[in-house]
C-alpha cells in the first residue's frame, strides 16, 4: 500500500498532541458538555456498551471463536498502524487508490477503537484521534470529489453513499475512543467534521438521503449514528423521519435509472417500512439486501442501545430480525446469494455485513440456535456483545445445522406486490428460485417469472447477475458498466419468456415500477410435489403468461425434477422465445444443429444485440432434448415442441469489445406467429462424472417423452414417461387455485377427480 | 443400475454350485496340480501374500487408514453382491452400459477376492467364483465386440486394451480364491477362460500386444499376472518378452494415428525400458503415465512376490520407483496433472492407478515419509501389504509434506530426447511447465517449446489437454473426438509459436516423431532467478526455435513473474502467430480492441478453422499490455511488439456444431512477413479479487515497459522496466550455454561482464 510524505509525517505530529492530550485528560473528563444530557464517561454507548466491554474483557481468553476475531483484528489494525496513516486527497472512483483507502481506514478505525475498549491499549486511541483529526483537517475545505458521474456526489468518495459508509463506521470508532477525547478534541471533531459531513450527505444531498433506497438507508444510518454518539437529537430525528419538506425533482433518477421522488417517504423507519415485505424480503434483492443489511441492524443496534424507547427490533413486526433469516435463505448451499437483479455473483453469507447481522440476530432475535451453525461457517465475530453472545452459544456446543427449506417469500412492503419462490429438495440437493416480484426499485431486471435452478451450490440454469466488477477499476472505474442496461437487465439474459424480441414493459423502468406478477399458488405441503404457480399480465399488454413449476421427486428418478408449465394467452400473434442459461457444456440435442460459417448477432437490441447464433435446428419429434453436463453432473432438458418451432444455440459475446460480458450460452426455442400457446419443459438432474475415477453414472435422461394431454382455459395436463414405461400425470386448474375446490376431468376417457388446484398421481405400468 | 433377467436368476445356480464346492473341498486342498511346483494351498502369492494376510489380520482394527479403506471397500462390494451379478452381453462403447458393467465387474471381483482373504467370509468367494463362471460360460463363444472401430477388438470390451484391464484386476481375484476352488473348478476356469483370454489378447492380437505402447503394456501384464497366478512359464515369458516372430504391419496405424510397429521391442521389459526416460518421465504424458502406472506397478509387484529373481524394482536403475516421484512432480497444487499431449484436466493423483503407485513405491522405494503426505491425501490404501506398510507408516506419524521443486525431467529412454522443464516458486505459488519433448507417442501433440503456468491449482495460461469426454458415450463413444485430431493435438491450440498457419512438422506423426527438441540450459540454482532455455530447429524446416523462459522473483514486485523470450532464425520470410491461451476474463488492454460485427474462422485448418476472429487491435506503443482476472487473481502480459504486428482475439467454437470444444478465448500476437525475430513477454501475477469482501488488491500491472536492449546472434539484452522506474536487465549468451564461460557485453555504452549462460541484475533507481 502506498504512502504520500504527508502522512508519514503525521507520527511525530500525533506525538506532541498525545502528550497535550493525556496531560488534559483528567479535566476533560469532569467537564458536563453542554448538550441536554450526555457527559463525558457515558461512552461506548452505541455498540459496544460499559457492561458489554466489562463481560467481554472478563471472558477474554476463554471464547475461542471470539478470540480468534480478536486475535484477526488485531494484526490487521497492528499492521495499518506499523504503515502509518494516510488520508490523501480523494480523486478516485471506486477501483482506484484514494477510493480503496479511505475505505480502508473507516474499516480500520472502527477496529481500533474496538481494540481501545477491549484491550485498553492506548495506542490504539491515538491512532483513532490522530487520523480522525487528519480528516478533520483535510474536511473543512474539502471540495465535492473530482469524478462527476454520480447523481449525489460525496466528498471523500465518488458518491455520498461511500460517504455515508464512511461515518457509520468512523461513528462507532468516535463513540469507543469519546472518553479518551479531550471535550475541546470533540468539540473540534464535532463542529469541522462530524456535524458537517452529516449535513453534507443530508441536507445538502437530499436527492440522496431523503429516498426509500439502500443509498439512502446508509445515509440515514451514518446520520443516526453520529446522532446517537453526539447525542445530537436533531440528527436523530432527521435519521428516523428524513428530511422535512426536501425539495427533489419529481422526474429525476439517480445513476441507475432509478426515480429518486418516493412520494414523501423518507428516512430510516421509512426504509424498513418500504423496501421489507412482512418476512423481510427486500425488494432489491439479496444482493442489495445483504449491502443494506449492516446500516439497518447496526443502527438499530445502536438505537436499541441509546434509545431503547424506539423499539427497534420490535418495530413492523419485528421485520429486520426476520429479514435476516429471509436473507440466509436466499442463498444456495454454498452460501452464495441468488444473483437476482443486479447481484454479483460469489458475494455470501461470509460477507462481514452478514456477520453482523447474523450476530446481531442471534442476540436480539432469540438466540436462533440455527444461526450459530451460519456463525460458525463464518468463523468471525462482531467483537461486541452481540459477537460474544454468539461466540459463547457455540462453545457451549448450542448451534444447530441452518435448514433451508422451501419458502414463499412475499414482495412489497405489505406483502402483495409479487414475490420470489424457493422450492427446495432434501438438503439443497436441488434448488428452484422463482421470481415473480416488483421491479426491484433501480436494482431491477425486466425477468417476470424468470427462474434459476441450483444443486447443491452449483448452478445449473443461470440468472446472468449483474454486468460490473465491483471495485475493479479498469472496468469502468469498477461501477455499472452499459452492458448492465443493454445486456444484463434485458429479459433475454433470463429464464423467462420474450415476446417478439422486446423486453418486458419495453425494459422502461417507469412501467416496470408500476406492475408486479401475481401469486397464483404456492404449495409445498408435499415434499415430494412441491408447486409454484404465477401469472403475468403487464409485461406485455394483451398477454397473459402463466407459469407453473414443479419440483417432483419420483421413486423412479435418480434426483428430483422441475417440470415447467409456461402457458401464454395474447390477443395478438406474437413471436414467442423461451430460452435457458444452460451452464456447462452441451453434451447431446435429439436434433441436428448446425453451425453457421459465420457467427451472427440474433438481434438489433434488447440484450439480442450481445448474442451470438452459434447454432440452429428444427424438431425432428415432439421434444426438444438437450443434455449437458455441469460441475460433474449431468441435465437433461426435455420440452415439448410444434413442427415450427426453431432451435438456437446462443453465446454472449456480440458488440463487447471490451469483453465486459461473459461468454455464457443459452438454448433458445423460438415459436412464431403464435397467440395462446404452451411450452411444457422438464428440466432432469440426473448422475455425475469424475475427472478422477472418470465413470460417467446415469448419464442418459429417464424421460422417453412428455406430452401435453389437454389444454384448454380451464385446464393443463400432462405425462412424463420414462424410459420403462411409467407415467406421471399432472393436471393444474388454469382457473381456480382453491386448495378446497374439486375438480374432474375426462382424459382419453378416463375421468380423473381431485381436490385443489392441481393433480399428481403415479400411473405405473 | 440395471439388471437382466439373466443375471437374476444367477444367484440360485450359484447357490447349489456352492453346497457341491463345499463338499468338494477337502479334496481338493490335497490334490496336486499338473504343473511344474505349483500347488493348491500357495495361494495368495500375487499381490497378496500368504504372510502378508496373516499380518493384516493381525493389525485389523488397529490402523485407521487401512481399516477405513477396508470399510469403504466392503460397502461397495456388498451393495454389488446385493444387486446380484450381471455379466451382459458385450455391444457398448466406452459410455455405455455393458462396457460400464464389465468395468465394474473387474473392479469388484478383485475387491470381492481381496475380502475373502482378509476377512475370511466365505460369501465373497462365491461370489468371485460365481461370477467367473458366468464368464466362463460366456466366454467360450465369445465372438469379436461388435463395435468395429478399434484397431485391437476385445470380446468382452470394444478394444484389446479394455480386455487386458479386466484380466489384471480379475488375476488378482482368482489368486485370492485359487485356494478355495476345486482342482476342476480351476481346471475350467483355465482351460476356458483365462488361458483364452490371455492368447486372445496377445497370439491373435499381436498388434495390440506386441508393442511399445501403454496398450501392449496393460496386455503384458494381463497374461503375465493370470500367467504367475497359474504358474505357467510360457505366458509369463510371453508378457516379460512378447510374441517372438509377431508378423505386424510396418505401415499400420492404431486409433489415435499411431504406427504400431516398434522395432521387434516387445514385452513388459521393453515397455519399461523404452518410454521412461532415467528420471522415470513417461513419453505420453503423465496422464496416460498415471494409466499405465497400474499395470506397471501391480506386475511388478506380483513378480516381485512370485519371481524374485527377476528384480524387477531394480531393473533399469529401479526406474519404475522414479516415475512415481516423476508422476507426482507432474502435477499442480492440487494434485491435478498437468494435461501435455492427450490429458483430461482435472485427472489426479487421487485416482486409483496412484493410490496403488504411492502404496508400491512406498513399500518397495524405501519408505520415503514424503510419499505418506500423498496416501493422506487420497484417503485410501490398498488392500495389501504395501497398503498396510502406508497405513501404518500415517498411524505412526511418519508422514513429511511432498515438496515439489523445480525439476527437469528428460524425455527418451536414454534421457537424450529432450524434455520437460518444471519451474516452481515457493509452496508451488508460480508453475511453469515447458515443454520440449519428443512427439510422445501416438498421444502426443505438435508443441515444441509450448507452456502452461499455474498459481497454485488454477491455470492461468491453459494447455487444452484433450479433446475427448472419457467414458461419456454420447461423446462419439467416450473415445477420441475427431477434433481431437482437427484441434487439441494442434500448434495452435497450444502456448508456442505457429509459422504460416502450419503445425509443426506439419501435423504429421510420421516427420514429428522423428525428432526432439534441445535442452540449452536449465538452471535452478538461484531460487530467485530459474531459468529453462531450449532450441527446436525441426519444428519448421529452416527456421530455428530459441525460446527461453526464466521465472524472477524480484523484491519490487509482489509476486514472482515470468519473463520469455522467444528468438527466431529463418532463412525464409514467414507469418509468426505466437498465441496465449488465457484462462479467465479480459480486464484491460493498451490498445483499440475492434470487435467484428460478424465473427469469422481465422484460418482454413491446423486447428484455426475452430477459432473464431472474436476481436482485433494494433500496436499503440512498443509494448502490447493484456491484463485478465482468473480464479480471484490478476494477471498481465507484457509483451515487446513490431509497429506492423497485429494482435487477435479468438475463441474455440467454430465448425464445431456437436460443441465438442470448450469455448476458450486466446490473445495471439501475429508478425508478417519477418524472418529473424524476436519476441520478448513478462507474464506477472498480481493482486487479488474477492467476490466476497469485494477488494480488488493491486489490480495493475507493475511493469512500466519491457525493452530489448541488444539483440544479434551472440546475445539477446533486455530490461524490465517497473512502475517506480526500477530496471531489470537480462541477457542471454545465445551461442554458448557452458556455465563457466565468461562473456562481456557492452550495452549502451555500459560494458556488462558474467560468467555463464545469462546474466541478471537489478538495476534500481
Amino acid at each position: 500500500m502506498k504512502s504520500n510524505n504527508k502522512s508519514r509525517s503525521i507520527p511525530i505530529i500525533a506525538f506532541l498532541f498525545m502528550f497535550m492530550i493525556i496531560g488534559c485528560k483528567a479535566q476533560a473528563t469532569t467537564v458536563h458538555v453542554d448538550k441536554k444530557t450526555v457527559s463525558a464517561g457515558d461512552h461506548p454507548k452505541l455498540i459496544l456498551t460499559k457492561a458489554g466491554v466489562e463481560s467481554i474483557r472478563q471472558e477474554l481468553g476463554k471464547v475461542p471463536l471470539f478470540d480468534t476475531s480478536l486475535k484477526n483484528v488485531k494484526e490487521d489494525v497492528d499492521k495499518e498502524i506499523a504503515q502509518g496513516i494516510d488520508t490523501p486527497i480523494p480523486k478516485d472512483f471506486s477501483g482506484g487508490y484514494t477510493h480503496l483507502r479511505h475505505k480502508q481506514n473507516f474499516l480500520t478505525l472502527k477496529m481500533a477503537g474496538i481494540l481501545y475498549q477491549l484491550l485498553e491499549d492506548e495506542k490504539y486511541a491515538v491512532y483513532v484521534r490522530d487520523m480522525l483529526f487528519q480528516y478533520e483537517a483535510m474536511y473543512k475545505d474539502l471540495p465535492v470529489h473530482p469524478k462527476e458521474r454520480s447523481y449525489a456526489r460525496g466528498k471523500l468518495f465518488w458518491q455520498c453513499l461511500n460517504d455515508s459508509n464512511w461515518l457509520v463506521y468512523v461513528s462507532q470508532a468516535y463513540d469507543c475512543v469519546y472518553d479518551y477525547l479531550s471535550q475541546k478534541e470533540r468539540e473540534q471533531l464535532e463542529k469541522n467534521l462530524f456535524r458537517p459531513f452529516a449535513d453534507f450527505i443530508s441536507i445538502e444531498n437530499p436527492q440522496f438521503y431523503n429516498r426509500v433506497h439502500n443509498h439512502s438507508t446508509w445515509g440515514n444510518a451514518a446520520v443516526g449514528m453520529i446522532g446517537l454518539v453526539m447525542n445530537d437529537d436533531e440528527l436523530i430525528q432527521r435519521a428516523l423521519y428524513g428530511i422535512k419538506d426536501a425539495k427533489i425533482d419529481i422526474q429525476a433518477k439517480d445513476n441507475d435509472g432509478g426515480l429518486i421522488y418516493t412520494e414523501g417517504k423518507a428516512g430510516f423507519l421509512a426504509n424498513v417500512d418500504d423496501p421489507f415485505s412482512p418476512e423481510g424480503y427486500y425488494t432489491e434483492g439479496p444482493y442489495y439486501q445483504r449491502y443494506a443489511m449492516y446500516p439497518f441492524l447496526i443502527f438499530a443496534q445502536g438505537l436499541h442501545n441509546v434509545r431503547p424507547d424506539i423499539k427497534i427490533f420490535e418495530y413492523k413486526d419485528s421485520v429486520l430480525l426476520k429479514s435476516v433469516n429471509a436473507l440466509i435463505n436466499l442463498s444456495d448451499a454454498d452460501g452464495e446469494f441468488f444473483p437476482l437483479n443486479d447481484g454479483q455473483k460469489g458475494m455470501s453469507y461470509y460477507s462481514r455485513e452478514v456477520i453482523t447481522a447474523v450476530d446481531i440476530s442471534y442476540k436480539f432475535g432469540g438466540k436462533n440456535p440455527q444461526l450459530l451453525s451460519i456463525a460458525e461457517k463464518q468463523g468471525h465475530v462482531l467483537l461486541d456483545d452481540s459477537g460474544l453472545a454468539v461466540a459463547i452459544g457455540i462453545r457451549e456446543g448450542k448451534a444447530k445445522p441452518f435448514v433451508k427449506k422451501s419458502i414463499n417469500l412475499t414482495d412489497g412492503s405489505d406483502g402483495k406486490q409479487g414475490g420470489v419462490g424457493i422450492l427446495r429438495y432434501g438438503n439443497e440437493d436441488l434448488t428452484l428460485v422463482f421470481k415473480y416480484a416488483a421491479q426491484g426499485l433501480s436494482h431491477g431486471h425486466y425477468d417476470k417469472l424468470s427462474f434459476s435452478m441450483f444443486e447443491k451450490g452449483d448452478e445449473l440454469l443461470q440468472d446472468y447477475g449483474l454486468a460490473r466488477f465491483v471495485n475493479i477499476g479498469q472496468k469502468g472505474g469498477g461501477n455499472y458498466l452499459k452492458e448492465n442496461q443493454s445486456y444484463a437487465k434485458q429479459s433475454i439474459a433470463h429464464n423467462t419468456l420474450i415476446q417478439n424480441e422486446v423486453s418486458h414493459f419495453k425494459g422502461e423502468y417507469e412501467i416496470g415500477s408500476k406492475h408486479h406478477s401475481e401469486l397464483y399458488f404456492f404449495d409445498t405441503a408435499n415434499s415430494e410435489v412441491q408447486v409454484v404457480s404465477t401469472i403475468e399480465k403487464n409485461a406485455y399488454p394483451g398477454t397473459e403468461i402463466h407459469r407453473t413449476m414443479a419440483m417432483i421427486k419420483s421413486a423412479n428418478f435418480e434426483k428430483p425434477f422441475v417440470l415447467d408449465i409456461m402457458k401464454i394467452k395474447s390477443d395478438s400473434e406474437n413471436q414467442y422465445d423461451l430460452p435457458f442459461h444452460f451452464m456447462g457444456q452441451m453434451i447431446e440435442v435429439n436434433f441436428e444443429n448446425t453451425a453457421p460459417a459465420t457467427l451472427n448477432v440474433l438481434g438489433k437490441d434488447n440484450g439480442y444485440q450481445h448474442l451470438w447464433l452459434e447454432g440452429q435446428g428444427k424438431p425432428v419429434s415432439d421434444n426438444a432434448k438437450l443434455l449437458w453436463l455441469n460441475a460433474g453432473k449431468f441435465y437433461t432438458l426435455t420440452s415439448t415442441v410444434n413442427k415450427t418451432d426453431e432451435f438456437l444455440f446462443t453465446r454472449i459475446g456480440a458488440n463487447d469489445p471490451d469483453f465486459n460480458l461473459r461468454r455464457d450460452a443459452a438454448f433458445i426455442i423460438r415459436r412464431k406467429k403464435s397467440k395462446n400457446t404452451i411450452f411444457v419443459s422438464v428440466i432432469e438432474p440426473h448422475g455425475s462424472y469424475s475427472t478422477v475415477s472418470e465413470l460417467a453414472l446415469n448419464s442418459n435422461s429417464n424421460i422417453a417423452e412428455v406430452k401435453v394431454r389437454y389444454d384448454d382455459e380451464n385446464y393443463t395436463a400432462l405425462t412424463i414417461e420414462d424410459v420403462e414405461g411409467n407415467l406421471q400425470l399432472f393436471i393444474l386448474s388454469n382457473e381456480d387455485a382453491s386448495q378446497t375446490k374439486e375438480h374432474k376431468l375426462k382424459i382419453d376417457d378416463k375421468e380423473y377427480r381431485w381436490t385443489g388446484p392441481y393433480h399428481y398421481s403415479n400411473l405405473n405400468k
